[in-house]
């Protein structure tokens, strides 16, 4: 099993130096926070990790939750995961002092997140949905509900889940038919089928807490009818809790993330299952997506940090396993001992493949959580900017990570080898794990009809607008730095690219062509994602490059900043080249998979065929 | 469980359109062979897919082998389905007559066993296995030998191996260390370990015969000195099956292809193993590369296989799955009903890609294996051409298969949803199983290496010039109908692109910068790889659109043949621009993963820093 599964070094570089943490502390917001206490509240964390997550990474995969006698029995020792968590304030990190949270920087709570996945990236599924749903009473709920649920949730005392999926309506919440009747006494009865639920009504915790989807009785049809409700397992009375009818059908068993279950969940079948409003009736949806955007930067750093983790298997491996000669001696001595893997030119270009991956897509993570961050430290129009940033950026941070993090935990299980492929190293499980990080939340393909369909043409562009003077602010920084200058003039063109590639694609949507408009949305966000991750490298290039400027450094810390350097060049050199094929066919006329209408087949003399 | 695993109107097409099995048929050599009696072999393999395999898939994967009391027990139904496949002559499919197989051309055997691995590939490789050590046995083994063993593996009685890697050398068999002594009485003694051996000793059939490479005493060092033996797991002692010391020590948990057990074996732990040399001594690494050479097409069968599997259960679905509205009217109209999934354009994106990765390179493996009989039907010159083009394009059919389909499995997976990460679906288990397909049969890496770093330059160039001529046969051909005019104006592009790329290369090279030459090889493959399978659906486009021209046809052919434009085309549109980025990092001479020299740095003014 490999020790190391992130870098602090770089965690800290990422906080202190590319994000500088300090400037939120001197807020008010953020003032009840200083370097010492942050440090002290991260060392914690990395304790946490290293004895309660880490040590039990392979062994919650082994022993999956089960269904028994219509109980989710999930492992014992998440019982102690989440207790603790919670005794350390890290489910409430986020949270407002006033809703009882600790009221970190988002920034701050994603880096540790990233630790916390990257040591165990099953198990932060229980510790992440519960503040998200607690979040929601928080902001949304009455004091009533803000007094019944947030404190035992913060505790870890109960468990929080979001309860949106229907077996029939997934990606489609649309068509979600899961109701709520009103009744005189408040509170609504509730009936419905969830599926996926991930988190739901195990038998760790002593409640769970469901964020649930609705429609009232009589509700508009579609997304404009949908409420939120809490619906817990267990509901209060008399001081008890008693059984709230929110009965467990069963689990799926899953390809990887076992060690949490996805529960299919039964809402009054006898009739007795209870809701409670959060906020407006059929503004369910608004609500839900606090949560959602949340868990969509959750899933990124979920990606992120399970390719962290077989990154680092990977280059303890390719360091300890030898194999082969150098090329370059190659057939010259038949005596001579075999070399590390890592000398291997192909090796390391895994090697950094992932590594260049993995810090970028902690860049972009961090950066959109700083602008989470900045939403709380400044007011009226910097403050909008900020908020539009945040939502604009939300689908690529949740895409790239997880796309390309596959990728790069591949590039781990195949500098392995055989060994990749089998349970004695850790890898296997990580190629596993990440493979529902493009699924949850909104899958890949809905992810980047958000990005092209809604959030490019976001209030006239104005989001785009921002974005691109943000990166642009990037690469005047970077042109002031010579060794920079080649790729500060790189990203600008790339830049200019990808606004060319966009106006060619707006042209589609002004002529109301909607299904051409979108139809390669999942490549426009590859390319978009990989522009996005090359200004985060050149963020990460300057800082690098100015700390080696000032000199008088030990060797650990000049090798650490050479690294970030080398990578940066990486990233450049191997992975922006991907963009020219993406434009090419995103510039692309040929359109071969919109089903084209009958009459239009007619008038261009074409056939009318099936074509799968 | 989707019912259709692959389409038997494509095999038709590829061996009788495509590839013209007829062809050989009319030679002595296949002369025994016709239309006919082809049918009847590919039907009577069908059914035992259909009734024996496929079934099966999902049991196997859940009730994997055991190692229990030093014995590796698999699935019962194992036994039956080797017994079957041997009576039905399938495991001695292209073994000679004369070694008392059926001498199928290769074409037709490939095309039976995608349809196999389609069906369940996790048994194919019991019986893909077999033939393979076999046919080593009958082509360079003593008649003693061949009378002793080929009979029964051929009938399934006795299971056949591989037994190369060590735990110490696995892609560099230069250091393996098992060792035989020569005896007086005809055999040698073998010593040592062998690691991840498939089906080695398990207990569903009577022996197991691995076909082991091992060191004689006193041989020279590295690959010079290895010797190929036969050392079955029961040796003939007074018409009787004794024990012969090879000894099974465990057997490795996979993440997939959980059917067949990784074997760990300990031969002569007691001084009682014995080995039979096969050909001369200090030879075997030369004629193990015919069995390898063999299990290379094998797992690019496979990859191609698990691929359509999951191309079919993925179309299955997204015909019977309906979500969200069809994005054109989106907004529309709330009340109108959900579309099938497979209406969105991008669910149809990421289903052609599927269909182009499944199908050309099904393409590229028979157009290999076409080569392989051409070799017996053909004299001199000839026949050394064809030798030259399935050696030079082996590596290429192991990898794009391998690589690309594991890409199109995990496009299937997405197609799923959520659904297909759990095991409610099979394309969960297809994502697993394809994943050792690119560490099989030497790596990604290995195989890059030996098509840029050896075949390339293979007898001057003539083996690249023979296979550019083959494919400007193709390019010239398209280029009399009109439809395919464009397609072969671009891959006759691709092709002088990639020829600049290769000099560039190979400038290297010619300056004994062998790291730098192959450094990005692997990139060097992809490219090719793309290049190759645009060949081959251009061949296919070539017949689909001469049939279209014919005319005259039912409603479903003309379907079959517009889509097989159809998904050339996507091809083309989608695949193809991928060579872009691919072109610039080859010609790049930024050089990031090798290691540069202290000297070197000195003369660049470069710091000498740790990179990773």
């Amino acid at each position: 099993m490999a020790k190391q599964y992130a870098s602090l070094r770089n965690i800290k570089f990422m906080l202190h130096e590319v994000f500088e943490v300090s400037e939120l502390t001197k807020s008010a917001h953020f003032g009840h926070l200083d370097h010492e206490s942050l440090e002290m509240i991260f060392d914690s964390g990395v304790k946490i990790a290293d004895t309660l997550l880490k040590p039990y990474y392979e062994e919650l995969d082994k022993k999956e939750p089960q269904f028994e006698n219509g109980e989710i029995k999930a492992h014992p020792h998440i019982k102690t995961i989440i207790k603790a968590m919670g005794d350390a304030g890290f489910i409430g990190s986020t949270l407002s002092l006033e809703a009882g949270g600790q009221q970190l920087p988002e920034l701050f709570a994603s880096a540790m997140g990233f630790w916390f996945a990257a040591a165990n990236n099953g198990v932060t599924t229980y510790t992440a949905l519960t503040p998200g749903a607690a979040n929601l009473i928080a902001t949304f709920g009455s004091q009533a509900l803000k007094d019944l649920y947030v404190a035992k949730m913060l505790s870890g005392q109960w468990q929080g889940t979001m309860a949106l999926t229907e077996p029939h309506a997934g990606s489609s919440l649309h068509y979600i038919t899961s109701s709520a009747e009103p009744t005189e006494h408040g509170y609504y009865k509730i009936k419905g089928q969830k599926v996926y639920i991930s988190a739901g009504n195990h038998d760790q915790v002593e409640n769970s807490i469901h964020l649930m989807l609705a429609k009232i009785k009589g509700a508009p049809a579609g997304t404009k009818g949908i409420s939120l409700f809490v619906v817990p397992q267990k509901r209060i009375e008399n001081g008890q809790l008693v059984d709230n009818d929110v009965r467990s059908i069963g689990i799926y068993h899953k390809m990887g993330q076992k060690a949490t279950p996805a529960t299919h969940l039964g809402s009054g079948e006898r009739d007795d299952c209870r809701g409670w409003l959060v906020g407006e009736p059929h503004k369910g949806l608004t609500y839900m997506f606090q949560m959602m955007n949340e868990a969509r930067i959750g899933t990124g750093i979920a990606g992120a940090s399970i390719a962290s983790a077989a990154y680092y298997a990977s280059l303890e491996y390719a360091h300890e396993r030898t194999q082969g000669q150098p090329l370059s001696l190659k057939g010259q001595d038949p005596n001579m001992p075999q070399t590390p893997i890592i000398n291997h030119p192909d090796v390391k270009r895994m090697l950094l493949f992932q590594k260049a991956i993995v810090e970028g897509s902690l860049g972009l993570l961090l950066q959109c959580s700083k602008y989470a961050d900045l939403m709380h430290t400044t007011e009226g129009e910097e403050k909008a900017k900020y908020a539009l940033l945040l939502d604009f950026l939300t689908p690529v941070a949740k895409t790239y990570p997880t796309e390309a993090g596959q990728q790069a935990v591949s590039a781990g299980v195949q500098c392995f080898g055989g060994g990749g492929y089998c349970n004695d190293f850790p890898v296997a499980q990580m190629y596993r794990d990440i493979r529902i990080t493009t699924i949850y939340e909104g899958t890949t393909g809905i992810q980047s009809q958000a990005l092209l369909g809604r959030n490019i043409s976001m209030q006239n562009g104005k989001a785009a607008t921002l974005y691109f003077q943000e990166v642009n602010k990037t690469i005047e920084e970077a042109q002031t730095y010579s060794e920079l200058q080649k790729y500060a003039a790189i990203l600008k063109a790339e830049v200019a690219n990808l606004q060319r590639v966009t106006k060619h694609l707006l042209g589609y949507a002004a002529r109301g062509e909607t299904e051409l408009f979108l139809a390669d949305a999942t490549l426009y966000m590859e390319m978009f994602g990989i522009i996005a991750i090359a200004w985060q490298w050149l963020i990460q290039g300057i800082i690098a490059k100015r700390a080696l400027l000032v000199g008088k450094m030990q060797g650990d810390d000049e090798n650490f900043y050479e690294s970030k350097l080398h990578t940066m060049k990486f990233f450049f050199h191997y992975e922006i080249p991907k963009t020219q094929g993406l434009t090419t066919r995103l510039l692309d006329t040929e359109v071969l998979t919109v089903a084209i209408e009958k009459e239009v087949c007619i008038k261009l003399g074409r056939k009318i065929t099936k074509t799968l």
